[in-house]
């Protein structure tokens, strides 16, 4: 079809977890999901917007998103001229590389990491630079200076689970001409983030997600904290009313009740922590993680037999395509009694 | 900030319309909005996604919005493979300028139209060419064959409210060498639409949105027809999870309740009928509209006095900044009695 731009008509287009139909029949740990649900006053929040006759929703929602960027202002110490609010932090990463590379630009990324940045890339015709990883977790031959429109680091990285420490990423940002933007997913089931350095470094934009530590991933609801100038480009490039009245509701709602949140939290690292010292005994290799999945290996080093076996008994974990990862398997955490089901599974598979 | 690319540093972004804060104070008619409220299946539907504790938000909702896309190609006579839903028409719109239009490639619009188009073309970098109306309503000097990437029709227009007839949007699709996008935004709301236009010839795309006769603006759901290979590629650009899922359960039931929907419509259009004759009455220029607005002109062709004085009587209208509009404003149909004030107030400001 020779109305389409070549590089939209050749490219293959993101495939994203998988999501079976009969749900309530598995236990799902492949898309790292929050086993909680969200906070009662979400609930609560939703159902006031909504009204008796939905009568609010007949209007426009608020286009700039106010009332989130002071709750998240508030929350993180930012002025709401630093963040902007996206339908998903999948809307804010799509729209940090149109603010900055056109057409034949390079950006970079972490191989492996999210692999999404690519197909975003690919759809705004940008080229893609990826660095590797060394075996103690540090990027490969990182340019002292590199000179892309655009660095996508993610930390904690997904799918491996290890954080980089602070000063290793403020000298990243220290030796990038072009933004360095910190995917912090999952940052909130970590010991540290790296938030502070926005206020630092005038081209780090560090971005959030609701879909995991707040168990929104159903409302789509992301962020970006950056020097006012960046989100004001941002706040060109997005939808002009990007979420609607019932996400906006129940960001704030959950934004808001701060002692729901950190028992989560708590409750998910706890199993995490559970989960990989049982891991480690049945002779897994489980790479440390600061985040709500852990990345493991089985002793035979197979991933596919085991996905395959889970899977036979309605266990779903995630099996990556990537053959640098064919040894492993990510596995979210559920539950204490899911992780529980999971590691007699794993004991009888062997 | 040399970090940005220069179309997105220099660009001014769009304006939405102005909405107050204390809103139930107003007469609001400057963004037609729906002054009804959706279906109560709609209010239903959300009610049961959310449920007691909102367990279900924790998940992602549905990538390729399943269920939607069957409910609208049922209504519409299309297989699902000929559908794409969006957050809001707008997102559509920006993913067909991306799926068509390279850097400094060309695509047109009509002027006046939806002023959107060209803020979504200068962000991808894209040129526009701007297409006049003659005095009955025809573009202006539309070439035999125009070889631009894409041309948006907003039919019925928008500020103006008049449709182009179904023969005319034909021939422009056939002199058209790229896509022809016809944005049906106020279609339910007229005596035809083009839709059909979708299977006739392979370059036509139409856009329709859930803001107007669906009442749900604050939902932000849209969509577009068109071949599969052009949905293919539309899917490819789009956030994999664009759609959350109380967005997804409130557009299934209101597809679902057409009767509603029908009668929703059809009291606007009894509304629209008599407000217009009353306004010739009182000497104002009305285009004849098949839409749920009305530019209207006073007698004296000052469309910036009647702005104010009815502003000043807590009535909001829509005076647009276009100098070419100066003489007129838009004005929403809201509920009879909404309207029965505004010309009321209408007579008393002469």
């Amino acid at each position: 079809m020779n109305r389409l731009r070549p590089n939209i008509r050749d490219m293959k287009g993101y495939v994203p977890g998988f999501q079976p139909d009969d749900v309530a029949s598995w236990i799902k740990l492949n898309t790292n999901e929050n086993p909680y649900p969200p906070s009662p006053r979400v609930v609560e929040a939703i159902y006031e917007e909504v009204g008796v006759d939905g009568a609010l929703l007949r209007t426009y929602p608020s286009a700039s998103s106010s009332k989130l960027r002071e709750a998240a202002g508030e929350l993180y110490g930012f002025d709401p001229s630093w963040i902007i609010m996206a339908n998903g932090s999948d809307e804010v990463l799509n729209n940090l590389i149109r603010a900055c590379a056109g057409e034949g630009e390079e950006i970079a990324l972490v191989h492996p990491s999210y692999s999404y940045y690519a197909t975003l890339a690919e759809v705004q015709g940008a080229r893609v630079r990826c660095f590797g990883l060394t075996d103690d977790f540090r990027i490969a031959d990182f340019p002292e200076r590199y000179e892309g429109k655009l660095f996508f680091l993610t930390s904690p990285n997904a799918p491996l689970g290890f954080a980089f420490p602070q000063e290793y990423v403020e000298n990243l940002a220290q030796r990038c001409s072009g933004l360095l933007v910190i995917d912090e997913a999952y940052a909130d089931f970590a010991d540290a983030n790296v938030m502070e350095l926005v206020k630092k470094y005038d081209n780090v934009v560090v971005t959030r997600t609701f879909s995991k530590s707040y168990a929104l991933a159903g409302m789509r609801l992301g962020l970006a904290i950056a020097r006012p100038e960046i989100i004001a480009a941002l706040d060109k490039i997005r939808d002009h009313y990007n979420l609607d009245r019932l996400a906006q509701a129940a960001c704030v709602a959950a934004l808001q009740d701060q002692p729901y949140f950190r028992n989560s939290c708590t409750r998910i690292r706890e199993t995490r922590e559970w989960f990989t010292q049982e891991l480690i005994v049945i002779g897994y290799q489980v790479i440390p993680s600061q985040t709500n999945f852990v990345f493991v290996s089985p002793p035979d080093r197979n991933g596919k037999r085991v996905y395959e076996a889970l899977y036979g008994r309605k266990i779903l974990v995630r099996l990556l395509s990537d053959p640098l990862l064919a040894h492993g398997l990510r596995i979210s955490i559920g539950t204490r009694e899911e992780m529980e089901l999971t590691l007699a599974a794993l004991k009888e598979i062997g």
